[in-house]
């Protein structure tokens, strides 16, 4: 098979990023391959795609390096750097353990974004990946030097959004 | 629980709105909600998520109104217009018999854009729904009429793709 591990970024202001990054690594694992997701900034439990992996008999690993609350406003701590890092830590070892075909890096462009991780290590993970192996990096603000490193970059554009019109977050839709 | 049925579309030129919807429909089966997925002018069985849904035990329910073709250069033929209506007869009387929480139309924008499907039959169906039922609406070339009836609308913009670099498709994260 003609294999070329693509590096993937969802980016822009708008819904999808999480979701497309999700809805391809349920595509991959479909077609056997083997994913891991990190997210990162995220460690709230009482999320649809936790739950649903959960109850999958499919090979995709999930792990989340982030607090409970989502930190807005830049207001980070070090514990937030500390569990950035601990996810890139995990990112390097699986590299190096060569034991996946598809590496979602969910929300690294707003750790790298909050300062959480440090670009240049996140460059140099990516530019020592095996050739054959896939990523998807999501989160809004993706850095011009990482998106000169992608193979497919998407912008997710906000069109229409139902908080302008005072709806509350639906649960199953938005979490 | 504050439940308002949300109308999302995802369109544009760019990758993930299928697989958004998929990740979306992941995440509302991991919340307990059940989800009927309409596939649109597909009809191909060696796509991952189809495999992947198989396998998984969760309450999502996937049908196809398509060609294993895909149809290029709006080249439709009567049986492509008799697959798609048969797509929208069913998505009615999934609508009628209220079993879902969340149903998908997948490519249905562009079964609309081909002359495959009516607008106004969409647009009828869409507003007979019960309000509590949330849609989401995939493909290119949304119709103004259907972006000014929506909640959420997001466009998938392309930025760069692999293929420009004469890079061919990759199983399991292209289908």
């Amino acid at each position: 098979m003609n294999r070329k591990g693509l590096i993937c970024i969802n980016t822009g202001d708008g819904k999808g990023k999480t979701t497309a990054a999700i809805g391809t690594a349920i595509r991959a694992a479909g077609q056997g391959l083997k994913v891991l997701i990190l997210q990162f900034m995220k460690g709230q439990t009482d999320i649809g795609e936790l739950k649903a992996l959960a109850k999958m008999n499919l090979p995709i690993t999930l792990r989340q390096y982030g607090r409970k609350t989502f930190i807005r406003n830049r207001d980070s701590k070090a514990v937030d750097i500390e569990l950035a890092r601990a996810g890139l830590e995990d990112f390097n070892k699986a590299v190096a353990g060569d034991d996946f075909d598809l590496i979602v890096l969910d929300e690294i462009n707003m750790a790298i974004d909050f300062d959480l991780l440090p670009l240049d290590a996140v460059m140099t993970a990516i530019r020592e990946k095996p050739p054959e192996l896939h990523l998807i990096l999501t989160g809004r603000n993706a850095k011009a030097a990482l998106i000169e490193m992608a193979d497919l970059v998407t912008e997710m554009k906000e069109i229409k959004h139902p908080y302008n019109n005072g709806i509350m977050a639906q649960k199953g839709i938005e979490f």
